[in-house]
């Protein structure tokens, strides 16, 4: 895939370092981890897990201190059989006081189904790659958009908080090289549209924090750093020096799956998602306050690894367990 | 090991955000990476690797563009069996201009058999920690630098470079917190012996942005940044996350192992050095030039891990095989 390389190979030259200096000073106290691993993390897993299992392991994140968890997507069956059950899920989990419970919606059926099941925050999802967004969701960005304006709608008529996910910004594994200038405009229209907030993905895990740091930048320049977050994997190795360079410029949610579990099919490699376990002893390590339990978090990590019949991928649960 | 949790929970308070960010300004343009994968990626590689593999592996390197290159040991065959042909080695492979080949040497027997084969440069090693040093190489602290001073005089005698590792910067399996005081003083003591470049190695891999860029910050206050290099593992995911750390600092020489080979057996989980690969992929997507071509670093990769029947540990490696 000669492409990324190309991707890769693009150095970072639009970067003011006086800015990035500047932003850098901005490292915050508390980073709110927001986990993926029930949705993000499951829906590609080929077996069914059981409703019961996605309970229970929603319910360890919740007691290990995570205050943000996706835990379904009210999708076609047919396209993710996985998260078939995510009306079942969300009756099932326990109510955890300060917990946001979130699910994936992709239009307005499936807002529906999610306000039947009295979620408090959907999360909606684009493309910053006209072609990623045709092959993996099966409409142009403009199309995307249009229907986000009825979900948007919706949510903000029943008090439901939104998310906007914005996929292969620092690369397309079709069109390679994604502009950071794009990825602004996208994740401006969505702060326009009524976007809590922007999660920006690093879909096929090809940015360095030369690329990273300059699609921020770009992004900062429009829409405000507190509705900003970061969802990297880890293809390249690069998730954890990437969510480090946007902690050092401000940014204070990023996108976690414990146990590092699923990611991107779209991806060359078996890399995807970068694990919780990694980034929150990133973070303590740096003084950050996460309000998770590490031990909790690593427990977590292995019932699911254990039901799901597979290694972790975290490196810190690996070290830890011996 | 709850001793290393202990470690990784310690926030950074040290460390003025001020003089950090001053610092942080210094991003070099260019890394020389220090390749360590013939020496300490093969060491502990239970079958013997044919000496004609070794001198290929550090052939296919040079010509990837690395410059320099830890080509064996002389240490005792006893204690290191895999290091046994170093001489051979040496004096197998093609001297390519412009690339130095270094061995470690533990004494002044060693390094006369490092003499013999007319090496332009040695390295000598030592612990932060006063346990780690009497269980990993059988002597105090004050007894290793004893032996330096032979080995230095032998070496300024015959204009031979001098590398001091220095082991446990950030963390030791059996004292846990290291701390950076200690860290500063003895690599002040390895500068002001004569050694040419001091590699600070986080042997267990515990470290984090935070405390490697405390350990950083109390080194750079004793020696100057430009003899300074970092070795990290990647035993808890955080060797890129570190070295991004170091290179705003300014430090300009960077260890890693082609494939991620090797590692301290001393340390839990499985993860050991960082993957040449993996840290060219993140400099080089800075800007940062290192003279390495990706596509050879990647082969040269490929062929020892054939070689060893095994898998590369380079995230890159995997992606772009696909």
């Amino acid at each position: 895939m000669k492409m990324v390389l190309n991707v890769q190979s693009r150095p970072s030259t639009l970067l003011s370092t006086r800015r990035a200096c500047e932003r850098r000073s901005k490292r915050p106290d508390f980073v709110r981890i927001v986990e993926v691993g029930p949705r993000d993390g499951l829906q590609n897993e080929s077996e069914l897990v059981p409703c019961s299992v996605k309970v229970e392991l929603i319910n360890r994140l919740a007691q290990a201190g995570l205050r943000s968890i996706e835990a379904g997507a009210f999708v076609s069956p047919r396209w993710v059989p996985q998260m078939a059950d995510s009306s079942e899920v969300l009756r099932n989990v326990a109510q955890s006081e300060n917990v946001s419970y979130s699910a994936l919606v992709p239009n307005s059926k499936g807002m529906e189904r999610a306000l039947a099941c009295g979620v408090s925050e959907v999360a909606v999802f684009a493309s910053a790659s006209e072609t990623f967004s045709l092959k993996n969701i099966n409409c142009s960005i403009e199309e995307s958009f249009a229907r986000f304006e009825h979900v948007l709608n919706m949510a903000k008529a029943h008090g439901v908080r939104v998310r906007g996910y914005l996929s292969c910004v620092t690369g397309c594994p079709y069109e390679g090289f994604v502009p950071p200038t794009k990825v602004a405009e996208l994740a401006r229209r969505l702060y326009d549209m009524g976007c809590d907030e922007i999660s920006l993905g690093d879909t096929i895990g090809v940015g360095t924090p030369g690329s990273f740091s300059e699609m921020l930048e770009a992004v900062l320049d429009v829409v405000p750093v507190s509705v900003v977050a970061v969802h990297c994997h880890d293809t390249y190795g690069q998730a954890l020096a990437n969510i480090l360079t946007a902690v050092d410029m401000g940014i204070s949610v990023v996108d976690a799956s414990v146990a590092g579990l699923g990611g991107c099919p779209y991806a060359k490699g078996s890399s995807g998602n970068v694990a919780t376990e990694d980034v929150v002893y990133m973070l303590h390590g740096m003084g950050i306050r996460t309000g998770i339990d590490m031990q909790r978090l690593v427990d977590a990590g292995e019932f699911i690894c254990k039901k799901l019949g597979k290694g972790s991928a975290s490196k810190v649960a690996r070290a830890l367990r011996g």
